[in-house]
């Protein structure tokens, strides 16, 4: 099996020379956050990645969790790399230094969690959950509820959940009917089941703290009712240790296709004790509070099992000996030619690099769009809404697809469990479902954030890109990549312009469109990603830098992207065009005879 | 779980209606396959298909085959199962009269096979890989040979194998290095390592035959010194029967992604006693007489698993309760509506409709095709020769796509083990990489078929999808298909010269072209066919048929198919535009730093 490697050096290019990190940490007034402390984070994070989490990233999957009479068995070796990640302090990065964490920026873990998730994405899952409870907690807390739960939740010493996902309701958050009755003492009684419930129950942390969706008596139906509460699995004792035990329980844990190390559980809450979090009925609100970040999260997901499907086929294609160069023998001595020389070969890999390299810059720049919303910048979080679903589901898609080239250049070899090619592929599956399905994160695209602001939210972002282009006119080197570049983004404006007018005359419209627009937008903004790396290698490479072949790579794989991907823009607008009608017509009994 | 529904009207439509078997059976000289006998069969297969295989489904999946001491224990119900397939004569359907065969033409068996491998793949390969040695040995073994082997293999009382693969090589198998040294008795012993050898060991039958490649003393290097040896796992008896064990073990097998129900083995000879098939060292070309039909065996896996994807993406969206249509309740009587409603998830799930259906007329042309190629039809054998890699690679690429949209569809449900879906993407991954990868294929297709006939062959096919088109002119309810897919079929002639022209540069380009190339030709073919299927659909609205629905979802279908998928093509030749340079810029050290 390919060991996972850390892409430092591709880091530190994003977020040093494209990013350019250190001015915007002193903007943000975190001037000790400069490059040699973030490069520090960066060894630190890849050694644990490599060291802790990689090597268990099969055995995890063969293993899977243990359920036995609600407790769950967690893989070999989760539970000793969680608590060198406790003692590490690596939990408490970005929490706030009053209740003990660091006070770090988001974007400074970012690069941490690719790392940490590519080398093991199902154990990663454990802590990552846990940073939804905390934003929630942060946002939304009270200053005893703060002071309760946050300062463990930071520290990693407990974990947390978000548990909304019940048996007759996913997506539609609308139906679900767990029950929050008040007691006197101004808590509630839970009573409901949860499905889906990541790390719902596991033996790594000493009590487990879920944030649960649920509704009060006699409050509103749908979306407008529902209430959001705190549900520890121990109630804490007086000196805010686990105490009793609270009344809910793991039923049972999922089969899944992959992350087969992440406990996927049924909770059932039997009349547990539950706290709530901010107002009855606003619920819903606090959820998208934190909801952007969590998306972001599965973004990287995206980027994660494109690096794993770039760095398998990599391995693969350089080791493996079979046939000939159609242009003669390019390892005469061998028997046969290393298949990377075969172009299709390269196609393959280079396609899941340029997906993973691409999308550490897309995501590593909407982190740093995090931080600017944290202090309340209106125009980050426009922005940062705009870019969201299309990182999120755009990343998760192409992560699919890279990870499908991981096992094909493998052949054989990667339809075998021992290559780990087939694993990636398997993960990677739940990261276009889970957090909004990319049919969701499209709706919300193109109906909520593009037209319902009247093109306004997409013009921030299109108006970025086109002034990026019109900075470089007449920049001979960047032409290939400008060109294309403006015309798509004008291109991406115009349909959007014809999507708004035919959505004017029919809603469904938007639904008909919105995968397929969504898909437009990841690949037009990925270009733009791809060309500000070109345009920031060609800088170094013009200054005269020592590092040429790393740079000239840079600039060969953004014109893979721009040459052999964009063209797929093509694809996503001709079924634009196609349009609604031919999806409606089939009436529902008709489908199959 | 969603339980297969074998889909006897969409079988009917394109056999009877679309192709019109029964006039390609009189020509072909077997008058009493008519439309009522071949109805019949469809009949007891999707019987045998829906009854036997489809309830091991998931079963087989879960089990998996057991590996112990040499043996391998099947899944529970798998022998069972077999030896109602073997007692109701299935295995011998295309067998040769001579030798207990029914003497049907292969086309008659491919719904059949479609029925069995969309229940249960795994179960499917068992008797699958038993037509590769049929095949071999009734085109190229002796007369002794045929008596000695073929009527326990016809019969299906044994069954067969095709060890190709070797530790270090797969698709290159030039470098293959099993040892076939003559004895004095005119056999040979076979001594070397087999990997991946599906159904290389089971419980099912009572002998194994293997055909095995393997080189003589002092062959040439390379593909030209492989010769194709018989090699039982027990030799028979004076009788006939399975006597002294042969020196040959499964050393074990292999823990796959999917297709766990069949035994895919680690073969060891050691020693063992074969028999020499055709002449010294032209064992690839006795290899390259079945495989063409290995080959529209794997197609139709493409076609099983797009039927399959949509099966379960279509139950599920008309259960699944989950949000409002964008246009009004459609439920309004319900807490939500049907998923179904939703553009997107009719998107997906019309997708693999489109795939299923299209796939099953071009794998049932093809096999159609396949009985004139028998009979020594040269254009016939052109064709098919062309079609092929596109059948292949192409459908099997677009089952591996439909099986995804089959989880999406389905969200959380799809990526449970208890729904099935995810089974299928699991089990699907396999096709586009044994019996020839896609790139294996797409190198035939463009660089052997297109370009070294000088677009020869090609032109049989794209002068046949002409003549459908002018046939045409002037049909106004066929404008809207005929329209576009002689444009494209124009715009792939003139795609060709082009590459023609760029690989007589250098024949590298045909590598860099080759997959996308491949794909383009799917999308046109697949076209040709919807076209067709819509012109058959129209004739019989014109005609006052009953059955309105079924014909007008068939125009519908299409519909969505030239709207929405076939503009793809575009993302293909815009691809193959981008050209090969970008391909071969980055030195092999420079892919990571």
């Amino acid at each position: 099996m390919a060991d996972y490697k850390a892409p430092l050096r591709d880091m530190r290019f994003v977020l040093h020379e494209v990013l350019n990190l250190e001015d915007h940490y002193q903007n943000l007034g975190v001037e000790e956050l400069n490059r040699e402390l973030v490069d520090a984070f960066l060894e630190e994070g890849a050694k644990f990645a490599m060291n802790e989490l990689d090597p268990l990233y099969r055995s995890a999957d063969e293993e899977g969790c243990q359920y036995h009479n609600g407790e769950v068995t967690t893989p070999k070796g989760f539970k000793e790399a969680y608590q060198k990640y406790v003692e590490g302090g690596w939990p408490s990065m970005n929490g706030d230094p009053e209740y003990g964490g660091q006070g770090l920026p988001n974007s400074a873990g970012t690069a941490i969690s690719e790392m940490i998730g590519t080398a093991n994405w199902a154990w990663n899952m454990y802590p990552g959950l846990s940073h939804g409870a905390v934003a929630t907690l942060e946002s939304h807390g009270t200053d005893e509820q703060k002071n309760t739960w946050l300062p463990k939740l930071v520290s990693g010493e407990w974990t947390g959940t978000m548990c909304l996902t019940e048996p007759h309701c996913g997506s539609d958050l609308g139906l679900l009917k767990t029950k929050a009755e008040p007691r006197d003492d101004g808590s509630y009684t839970i009573t409901g089941t949860k499905i889906w419930i990541s790390a719902g129950e596991h033996d790594m942390a000493d009590n487990i703290v879920h944030i649960v969706l649920a509704r009060t008596p006699g409050a509103p139906e749908g979306t407008k009712g529902i209430s959001l509460f705190i549900v520890p699995k121990f109630l804490p004792d007086a000196d805010g240790n686990p105490g009793q035990r609270n009344d809910l329980v793991c039923g049972s844990i999922e089969h899944k296709m992959g992350i087969h190390g992440n406990a996927t559980c049924v909770m059932n809450f039997d009349g547990a004790q539950g706290f709530l979090i901010g107002e009855e009925n606003k619920g819903l609100n606090c959820m998208f509070t934190f909801m952007n970040f969590a998306r972001l999260g599965t973004a990287i997901q995206g980027v994660a099992h494109a690096e794993r499907g770039f760095q398998v086929a990599l391995d693969f294609a350089r080791e493996r000996l079979a046939m000939r160069s159609l242009s003669g023998p390019k390892n005469p001595d061998g028997p046969a030619d290393p298949v990377i020389v075969h172009p299709d070969v390269r196609r393959m890999t280079l396609t899941a690099k340029a997906f993973a390299e691409g999308g550490r810059a897309m995501t590593y720049y909407a982190s740093t769009l995090g931080d600017l919303v944290n202090q309340g910048d209106e125009e980050a979080e426009n922005l940062m809404a705009l870019l969201t679903p299309i990182a999120k589901a755009f990343l998760t898609e192409v992560g699919v697809e890279s990870a499908i080239h991981g096992i094909q250049v493998c052949g054989g070899s990667g339809y075998i469990r021992e290559w780990g090619a087939e694993q990636n592929l398997r993960d990677a599956k739940i990261s276009t479902i889970y957090e909004g399905t990319t049919g969701i994160q499209a709706l919300d695209l193109l109906g909520r954030k593009v037209l319902q602001s009247q093109g306004e939210q997409l013009r921030v972002w299109t108006k970025i890109i086109h002034k990026f282009c019109q900075s470089l006119e007449g920049d001979e080197a960047m032409k290939e990549f400008i060109e294309p570049l403006a015309a798509r983004n004008e291109e991406w404006g115009n349909m959007t312009m014809e999507l708004g007018q035919k959505a004017m005359q029919n809603p469904e419209e938007v639904g008909g469109a919105s995968v397929d627009y969504l898909m437009y937008a990841g690949y037009v903004s990925l270009a733009y990603f791809w060309a500000r790396m070109a345009k920031t290698a060609q800088e170094q490479l013009d200054a005269g830098t020592t590092e040429t072949a790393f740079y000239q790579a840079k600039i060969d794989t953004a014109r893979f992207y721009f040459r052999r991907l964009l063209p797929r823009c093509d694809a996503h607008k001709g079924a634009i065009e196609g349009g609604l009608e031919c999806l409606m017509a089939i009436e529902d009994e008709h489908f199959m005879f």
